[in-house]
């Protein structure tokens, strides 16, 4: 069973239970080869901090069958936590073939006592053209349904294969979705990380999890190079395995979350993991034990800063960076922007921290993607006329004086900053990621073209009846009736927030009535918004965005139509969320489909009754696929 | 005394001799406070691989001043390793001012047996203006000259001052190197690094870099957080020092390569250094003494790191990687372009490995800056048409079959590859950078537009009569005298290379007479030139470029008038390179300044009479200024 605990892209860290144990995602499961063992899988845990491990039941199978029976792979590997089995559908790819069929082998990975055990799926190659590839799969297909027929109580792996083709992939994946498996792999990978083929790692695995149910983890078979760790996790692979550590170190090569390197290249030992600390040169050199536990340190190590780079909001700039490690890389980076429409479901509202950029490939990042397709569907300018600022590389205004009051005060012309990552009204340059950015002044031509394009494309549909491009006070006399009328830019950024975050209309709705601001005592920005004397709203120091209070949520609740903000449970257990206990995905009837991760949003039941207002923790798919976990975190009943 | 050993862009591995031993630089020097050693000295050394440290000597002279004068430095440190003082001008930042002079302090230093002592030079702000800060430089100039009639045995560093003030700095250097100390440092710089001003930081070494000798190590004083290692080094910087291990260990900070991180901030610890590798979160929390064994360790690491990107010859890439951590060394980074008439002197011919794409400031290397600057120069192109094959990405052609035999074979028509690089004609693709390139797929804007801007460039003084781009066979029609006369690719291509790498006439000289070619059985490739039957050149597999022979030096030297390629070494000495020793950069009475470190060069004595030919391993600047150390590794001797 798996559970989600925090999220980044579509990374995330989970929890993964097993008979023996509970496995914390993303994980890398070193290979154990049971004839040949490097370092025992106790060490393992120890010295690097694994989890899990994973060992081939076709070796165990071929070479040590009846023993393997007799005392069970904990055992054999002397092992307590979770050992994951694999089928021989690898030793196809390298060997043409395997004498075990599929029915053996689940059951005798069942017997053995494997917690993840695997189907014999066949192995597409990247040059199956895909009509092979296609009888493959569904042959795939057959042997997993059977599988799950024999594997009891263990849990199955069910692994997408498909070759280089997005719709097969697709195709299998959904497909696999509906057999009752635990894990999701992604198999026939290898020799695209091998050759360095990352940009169709890339579509392999957003076709795949476009497919997959997004309640199971994923495992990227055979991924064991921590150079494509955090690129794999921010795709939404959960699960790693590691033969690389010891295949890597039998030849004199060491891994970095950089690249590869041979102990022979080096004059210096570039790492300060505790085997190269102590070593010298000659020691790695000599030592294959020594660069394997490099490789396990290394491979960790970066495992660990995905999973901080995850909590820390922060996972699209460590693999913006990463992706600099190798120009293959960079295609692979260059490769998701054409992915957009998918990625952008899963990605948070908002992330703690800075926004950075770090070159032109982050001006296609999902969340911006996301800011440009709504400001033109939900921002309603506040004027006919429009003034846009050439601030250029700078996302929000950084000189709020004289300037931008005059500006203001301008009756019915509208200011608007020209950002490098779009058009930036000035209400809203406190929002994430706007108002979070971290940008270099100097900027390449890519991103100061996509700026430039990104306004462009804004104005021709924003309806404003003339815009100028800010030259000074003079252009001000292309607008005759610039007579004083200043906006009240307080209540149009509490108006223009509202309907970002949560769809035109909403402001509307919510600022009605009698509002009154309360303020920070040492920002003075507004904290917030009470109606007819009823706190309705608050608004976030950290990135922008509202909180919904319950008077907001009723508000919201009459103004707004079915299905806009809702998550609706299941009637009987709706009494529970009144009470301000959080929702548990198990119990999500329905949810609005426009809903992200971290959303604010409204509690009903069947019968559309609001019975909460919280955070949303996942998206649509997610709260009517997973049956463990919380998908709305509940701030107040609403009684 | 400083002896170079090895270098990349204007990076160097180092020897620094002291009287305690040799630092090999890089060098990171952990800073020690007498009165609170968290980690003593001999720790330093034993777990970090420091060779070196530094005190404060004004904490010293005001705390323990008779105990310090009576057991001297290394005592009260209790370490017989180099030991280097500084003199209280950090102090003056911070506290305005100090009750020292400066030649109390430069006595007190020398009496207790620093190795490298510091005078009291006066600390410019970044926001002191032109004429404070050159008021209180030559103060700074007037208090080294002193402290050098002072320091007697003990190597002095002479600290460049000047504030932000390019023309400044590069004047106190200029006035520095005529001072004899032994070591530079840059001051003033803490302020930059702590507000991350580092394109400021850039201008500041650059021009600080400029006026200096090369001779002398160079210390960035104040530099200790190894997000700025790679980019110092890559400027020249040999020495760091690192109080940062310490105080960020007292906030609770950890360095990394990449930033600093809070450990409050921290879900996992992204680090496999030793002190994290057995740690919890709640130890690094807890525990003060940890946090700066792992900023030691990081800050070490990083430092190998940079010294191994030195000797692979990575180091521009390993530096444009780093800065995509923060976007204000994005804006360092770009600076760099605007200095490459001054990078580009020191930048080696090629490089061992891989040249490789890392983002649209990939294209303004000094090495390309170069090939872009020679190519027109020095490459002669063969016919008076010329096809422009849009290859764009690619570098060189990757389809040399039947198209391209058809482009050669038609008659006074050139095939030029409009490379991201810029225009690579075909007889050039194997040379360096060019042939070793790796570059994405998909390319930025920026990038192809600078491809087309360099492409443009090259054509309209190329001189060819007539230039059509690649749009297909039907292109050729534009050439109407193209009956068959095909091109000779080998040949053109030994002339070419020949050319550019020696320089316009090189080729005629040399391939003039019977040509004979010696081919590798395994590539097909040209290895050696054999002229009238004496083998004259090889051509190395490895960067394209050529290695000369005695011959092929005899030929040059007739051929191409004084100073090409020469170093005039002194006549008394030119006798044991006759014997095929090597030319120590002492014995260098001139030098072609046109020599670029690993340079062909021919050693000729006084009078010019061709003595050796060899390898440079300096520029014309570093053969003059150095006393120690291989000018040219000789090859042959000539008799």
């Amino acid at each position: 069973m798996f559970e989600l605990r925090d999220r980044d892209g579509l990374g995330r860290l989970g929890a993964f239970a097993t008979p023996h144990g509970t496995i914390d995602t993303p994980a890398l499961l070193p290979v154990i080869n049971p004839n040949q063992v490097l370092i025992p899988p106790k060490e393992m845990v120890a010295k690097f901090g694994a989890q899990a491990v994973i060992t081939n039941a076709y070796i165990l199978h071929r070479s040590m069958r009846e023993r393997a029976l007799a005392e069970g792979v904990h055992d054999i590997l002397d092992f307590r936590g979770p050992v994951m089995t694999d089928s021989g559908a690898f030793q196809q790819h390298v060997y043409g073939g395997v004498a075990v069929s599929n029915e053996d082998i689940v059951a005798f990975q069942r017997t053995i006592g494997s917690d993840i055990g695997t189907s014999l799926d066949l192995f597409s190659e990247p040059e199956h053209g895909a009509d092979r590839a296609k009888a493959d799969l569904e042959e795939t297909l057959a042997r997993t349904r059977r599988a799950a027929e024999l594997a009891g109580s263990m849990t199955l792996a069910g692994t997408v294969q498909g070759g280089l083709h997005a719709d097969l992939r697709r195709h299998c994946a959904e497909e696999l979705s509906k057999i009752g498996v635990g894990v999701h792999a992604i198999g026939g990978v290898v020799p695209l990380m091998e050759s360095y083929r990352f940009r169709d790692l890339v579509r392999v695995i957003v076709a795949a999890k476009q497919g997959l149910r997004p309640d199971r983890p994923v495992h990227l078979f055979g991924a064991g190079h921590p150079m494509i760790f955090g690129l794999a996790a921010l795709l939404g692979c959960d699960l790693f395995d590691s033969a690389s550590y010891v295949k890597y170190a039998r030849d004199g090569r060491l891994l970095f979350a950089d690249g590869t390197r041979h102990v022979e290249e080096l004059r210096a030992i570039p790492c300060e993991c505790p085997a190269c600390s102590t070593a010298k040169l000659e020691d790695l050199l000599a030592d294959e034990r020594l660069r394997a536990e490099h490789n396990l340190y290394a491979s960790f190590a970066e495992l660990r800063r995905v999973r901080q780079a995850i909590a820390e909001g922060q996972l699209w700039e460590l693999v913006e960076r990463r992706c600099r490690s190798h120009p293959a890389l960079i295609d692979a980076l260059r490769e998701l922007r054409h992915h957009n429409e998918f990625l952008e479901r899963f990605e948070p509202l908002s992330r703690r921290g800075g926004f950075f950029f770090t070159g032109p490939e982050t001006q296609h990042r999902p969340i911006l993607w996301r800011y440009r397709q709504r400001l033109p569907e939900r921002y309603r300018p506040p004027r006919r006329h429009v003034v846009m600022f050439p601030e250029g590389p700078r996302p929000y205004a950084t000189t709020r004086g004289e300037l931008i009051s005059r500006i203001l005060a301008a009756k019915d012309v509208h200011f608007l900053v020209k950002s490098v990552w779009g058009p930036v009204p000035i209400e809203l340059d406190e929002v994430h990621p706007i108002g979070q950015s971290v940008i270099p002044e100097s900027l390449d031509a890519e991103s100061l073209e996509a700026a430039e394009v990104f306004a462009q494309q804004y104005l021709r549909g924003a309806g404003y009846e003339k815009g100028v491009l800010w030259t000074g006070e003079e252009c001000l006399a292309d607008f005759p009736d610039t007579a004083p009328g200043a906006l009240d830019v307080v209540r149009a950024r509490l108006q223009a927030v509202a309907d970002l975050q949560f769809g035109r209309g909403a402001a509307d709705a919510l600022l009605a009535g009698t509002i009154e601001l309360v303020t920070s005592k040492t920002t003075g920005k507004v904290r917030n918004v009470i109606r007819d004397g009823k706190h309705i709203l608050s608004l976030r120091a950290e990135d922008g965005f509202y909180t919904l209070k319950a008077e907001g949520g009723r508000i919201l609740h009459a103004g707004l139509l079915r299905p806009a903000l809702r998550v609706i449970v299941e009637t009987d257990t709706a009494e529970f969320n009144r009470q301000g206990k959080n929702v548990m995905a198990k119990f999500v009837v329905e949810c609005d489909a426009g809903l992200r991760p971290f959303d604010e949003c409204l509690v009903v039941d069947e019968r559309d009754a609001l019975v909460a207002v919280g955070r949303a923790l996942m998206n649509r798919e997610e709260m009517l696929a997973f049956d463990r976990g919380v998908a709305v975190q509940v701030r107040e009943g609403v009684t």
